[in-house]
């Protein structure tokens, strides 16, 4: 089964907007075994829309054609596909009513060029709409098919998951149920897991019913995708839980977490299950590290600051940190201690390194320390020796920090 | 002229990646005027990816391929190439000896396969690499040409400026210079904008050297991009200066910067030039506006610090700030003037609002209080209502809050 992607917009080509719909789309077809072998950005012209759609159409068995179904007079992707399949539009009632209804709802008067959303394709079936107002399409074209959805990514992701997914794994024979398990990584190299995984591999390639890809994902990590197929959902879970058993008495702790979950959000839960709170004392991530644990919806019951000491008399006054070399193992311990102090937290964290561009006090850039006070005041430091330009160093920092953190809480 | 764009990688069409080289390419196309209508992703298959030259080709004048010419088996671009243009490869002396010497003067042993990369299709011109090890290739087709460049971004961005813009420019006949200038403007809508430069607009539509066009670039603000046309570089430097004057002067302070400027940078440019330094007090951004100044090389001569006080009882223990509501603008004064005295610094900068998911004290989400304490100890308070889920609110804050210390600055 192979399903190429059509994303339609001028903004994609003009480089206004970076398409990030047909890699997602892309990641989720694989993860059933589907094929997306060719992926083309068009503009907002009906002729190059239909030529798009018409060349991936003799390649593939189906074609996913994002964006263009807004009420404007650059959405064109109806037209397009009413074109190629030689059928005229014809307007939906129900979905009429429902777009009104959206407005209605919201106190907004509706502008009549939204019924335009209303207009499908003679022979197509509608994807109800969840989230925006223009709803779906799957239309079919002799024995194959053209999905369209808008390029809205959650309404996008929303109907690719409910429907669209669903009916390519349908129309593709396959009456198994088939899942995917993502275990996140951190701390070894895509070789490195592969090597140590190889045992594992070779079991899997003689295995009808699950395979295993690593997706590296820079500094969020590597991923170890699992995807299962079998009768039943329960069937499904069984194998995933069994393999993921497998993958982790291989590579033990390196496993922070499945799925949706990242660094921050599993750090954040440890704290809030064992009752204790966080404070952090950062130098050369500058707030990052603190700005990422914010970013989870309910952080403040376990994060209580952070003391940002990007001066390093700012360690030595407020933070209590000894005059001296500011990038030491014991200039981070101190920092943490008295965030952990000032900020009234269970658990102090800090780091101090060098981002560069130049190297700081004869310690290289890329050098990162690292401490730990834990709440009966215990203190962990450890040197990381880290790659990269500024941006990849402060980010590598950040996971670095959290994990050596997840670590000790274990 | 028309360019279109084919990204080769197998690891682009798995969403691993995520394709960005198009986008940059399509936008610095558009700023010389030459249009890219179709950027196709397409795996590393030595069929598939001649089909996608193939067919780019039929449409457009040019096209680059960008990926695929590295050492390794999957890199096929080369033989691609070679095989649309229906001649050999063969292997060119200097580049191997180039790619050699890079190897010795890093003391690495060269694996053999990089002599791949010395391979060029016989008729093709070499584009000398200044950074990697591939070089890249103009290899003319009839009287159109097929651009070659490798895939990792500041490569392919370093060929693009230096050969392949000036080739296209001439190929299209074009003798003039082209150059564009970016206008940063925060605190105006894209139809605001266009709204107070119709005027201006009207009157470059009757120019025959100069064009206007908005980039909206979500929480970075929207770009005004003036393009100009000339024989000289001089020439084309006096109209944008003339044009860059003329939309100042409708649009007043809320340009920011050029070019590669951005919010914090200038922040903190001015900062430095009237000799003051910074400290932060960070509520709802939990440390985001501190991570963004230290992402600028060489913030330290100038930003003291943060105090992310996420927490209540920091507020009003560390900042002292009088218990009570901590969404409001006298709290967000109290946290500048605390922050600028914990971290000694000239001027505080305060943040405190409700990122949701839930309203907070009343005040709903969206709610922004900013304070600004001068060095003279003078207050100013704003509170603003932004959009947005949690994300998007957090990063409009950001800005927000830079911007209203820069236009205090200024």
């Amino acid at each position: 089964m192979r399903c190429d992607v059509v994303v339609v917009g001028t903004e994609l080509l003009l480089g206004q907007i970076v398409d990030t719909n047909s890699s997602w789309i892309g990641e989720q077809l694989a993860a059933v075994g589907i094929n997306s072998l060719m992926q083309v950005k068009v503009g907002d012209n009906k002729e190059r829309v239909i030529a798009a759609i018409t060349q991936r159409l003799a390649d593939a068995d189906a074609i996913v054609v994002c964006g263009g179904l807004g009420p404007t007079h650059d959405d064109l992707t109806r037209e397009a596909i009413a074109d190629v399949m030689g059928v005229p539009l014809e307007l939906h009632d129900d979905i009429a009513a429902v777009i009104e209804a959206m407005f209605a709802a919201r106190q907004r008067r509706m502008p009549i060029n939204n019924l335009k959303q209303a207009e499908v394709p003679v022979g197509a079936r509608v994807i109800a709409q969840t989230r925006g107002t223009a709803p779906g399409l799957i239309c079919p074209v002799g024995n194959k098919v053209i999905y369209a959805v808008p390029g809205v990514p959650h309404e996008m992701r929303d109907m690719m998951e409910r429907v669209i997914i669903p009916d390519l794994i349908a129309r593709s024979g396959e009456t198994a149920v088939i899942a995917s398990r993502v275990l996140r990584t951190w701390g070894d190299s895509e070789s490195g897991l592969n090597e140590r995984l190889q045992p594992l591999i070779n079991e899997l390639d003689r295995s009808p019913n699950t395979t295993l890809a690593f997706l590296a994902s820079g500094w969020e990590g590597i991923k170890v995708r699992l995807t299962a197929k079998a009768k039943t959902k329960d069937a499904v879970d069984v194998l995933l839980d069994n393999w993921e058993q497998r993958v982790r008495q291989i590579v033990g702790d390196i496993v922070f977490g499945i799925d949706d979950d990242n660094m921050e959000s599993v750090v954040l839960a440890m704290l809030r299950q064992r009752g204790l709170t966080l404070a952090l004392a950062e130098s050369v991530t500058g707030g990052l590290v603190s700005g990422r644990l914010t970013q989870v919806a309910g952080a403040s019951d376990v994060f209580r600051g952070a003391i940002v000491s990007y001066a390093s008399d700012v360690k030595f006054g407020l933070l209590q940190v000894t005059p001296g070399p500011v990038v030491s193992e014991s200039a981070a311990t101190q920092m943490a201690r008295g965030a952990k102090d000032l900020l009234g937290a269970d658990i102090g964290l800090a780091l101090t390194g060098v981002a560069g561009p130049e190297q700081q006090d004869g310690e290289a850039v890329g050098t990162l320390c690292v401490a730990v006070v834990l709440a009966d005041g215990e203190a962990h430091a450890k040197t990381f020796a880290l790659p990269g330009q500024r941006e990849q160093m402060r980010q590598m920092s950040v996971i670095s920090s959290l994990d050596m953190l997840r670590r000790l809480l274990a």
